[in-house]
């Protein structure tokens, strides 16, 4: 198969990471084709020069490249994985950028032979949306997490490789339930957090005349910041990985409660040593 | 009593809070005392130009300004009290910044007459501490709440109108009730939350060998970012404000469980209803 520099890439989503991917990868490969059902995303790209040929359904552009990138949503990536295993019969590689994994890799590895994939998750999330939003530094010293399956080659993991050297970041592998996991604590549960406290605030908002919003600081406003995530994302990240989810919302609930309680029964010494613990901690991460 | 360009201002406790005050109102006044108990924060205050004099206890101190303003964590605040009302025999007047309200108040209400007191909190806090923090800026455009009581008069009211529109904020009146569960709300809540989503991400980063913290991104690293809130300030409010920060917990565990059922029982619709309703909400605030 070629390498990068010689790849007609199909980019199938050009929202902020499609799109972000679209402007990093253009000047490394031979050819972009971008795909979205959305005819203002494609004129977008095609004037900023990200993409060379836009098209409005991955139907009229299964056979325009070698290297097809899924970038939309999670359930409709296992969809076009579907459109893709049905239409194409010439060798190509697939990989996508799902947030969540377990799904998308189960249907992976069930592809014919001539369709090599893997599964990848650059994190560098914005609650932003949109190719008008992308960047193509997006991805610039990020980890990017790739997933391979039972069925993933040696040949396609050093091509994503290759991407994703090209556009700054740096792989780190991982099996679907680690990412699953990881991601449910580090992203999803952030997000569950800012929706229940936009939530807790419109209450209280009700109750003291709407001074809680003339108010609020930047505290809040970081903490609160994922509320504005693009819904439909997020919609099938939480109903593709409603279990590590529920999983990781009971282990913040027993941080909660224990703080709760400790705090309730005035221990003030043992309050202290969680909070010096988990300030060390966050620290220790990003400073 | 003089006006904010004639009086000399003392400022107890040069940390994030009182060193931007400093450095943000010594143009408008004619003297500003300086005390910290850390002889550094004193000498940084000074280098800079933010204070005239600086002095490392109260005790030195009570008898430098017509001024008092009480900068430092909620406890030291109450102790600084007694000290005022047990040592200053001339006219004078105290603002206090502290973060929570009911007990300060309360305090306040029963200083002897020539000590006028007006509460105060400009809503600026940063997670980071300490003099070297400081920035005259901090204030600009930002609400900072006065809290009255029922021995407040109207002159010390109008001075601390000057003060604030002197470091470009703005003045919220509220009383201390309102104050105490509102800030509960979007400022206690959100430091509760951030550390419980490091404790919780910590017990992931256990079972997968640290991989949690190699690929967090930005969601991870702002909802959490309050984790690293002073811990001294943090202990001072969660104690005094111990019923209403209950309560905003519970209030925020009614919607994270609301949230939670909804997802295991794969109610979409619903779902999408209610994420629709806090992004709506998040974006009205903060674009």
């Amino acid at each position: 198969m070629k390498e990068l520099s010689k790849a007609h890439i199909t980019i199938v989503g050009l929202g902020l990471m499609g799109g972000s991917l679209a402007a990093s990868l253009r000047q490394h490969c031979e050819r972009i084709t971008g795909i979205d059902n959305n005819p203002d995303s494609l004129v977008y790209a095609e004037k900023k020069g990200w993409i060379d040929k836009g098209l409005t359904s991955l139907e009229n552009g299964w056979n325009t490249g070698d290297v097809f990138i899924l970038s939309t949503p999670v359930r409709t990536i296992m969809r076009h994985l579907e459109e893709i295993a049905y239409m194409a019969n010439h060798e190509c590689r697939v990989i996508d950028l799902g947030s969540t994994k377990r799904e998308i890799i189960q249907r992976m590895e069930s592809l014919p032979p001539h369709i090599q994939s893997i599964g990848g998750h650059p994190m560098c999330g914005r609650e932003v949306a949109g190719v008008s939003c992308a960047d193509g530094e997006l991805f610039q010293d990020r980890p990017f997490i790739l997933v391979p399956h039972s069925q993933t080659k040696e040949e396609i993991i050093s091509f994503a490789e290759q991407i994703i050297h090209s556009i700054g970041a740096y792989p780190v592998v991982m099996n679907p339930k680690q990412h699953d996991r990881i991601v449910a604590v580090i992203s999803h549960l952030p997000y569950l957090l800012a929706c229940g406290l936009v939530g807790a605030a419109e209450v209280t908002a009700k109750e003291e005349n709407n001074l809680v919003w003339e108010v609020s600081a930047s505290g809040f406003q970081d903490t609160s910041r994922l509320a504005a995530s693009d819904i439909t994302m997020m919609i099938d990240i939480l109903l593709t990985n409603r279990r590590a989810i529920l999983n990781a919302v009971n282990l913040f609930q027993n941080q909660l409660n224990k703080l709760e309680h400790l705090i309730a029964a005035e221990e003030e010494d043992l309050v202290r040593e969680i909070l010096e613990k988990f300030s060390k901690r966050r620290n220790q991460l990003f400073q």
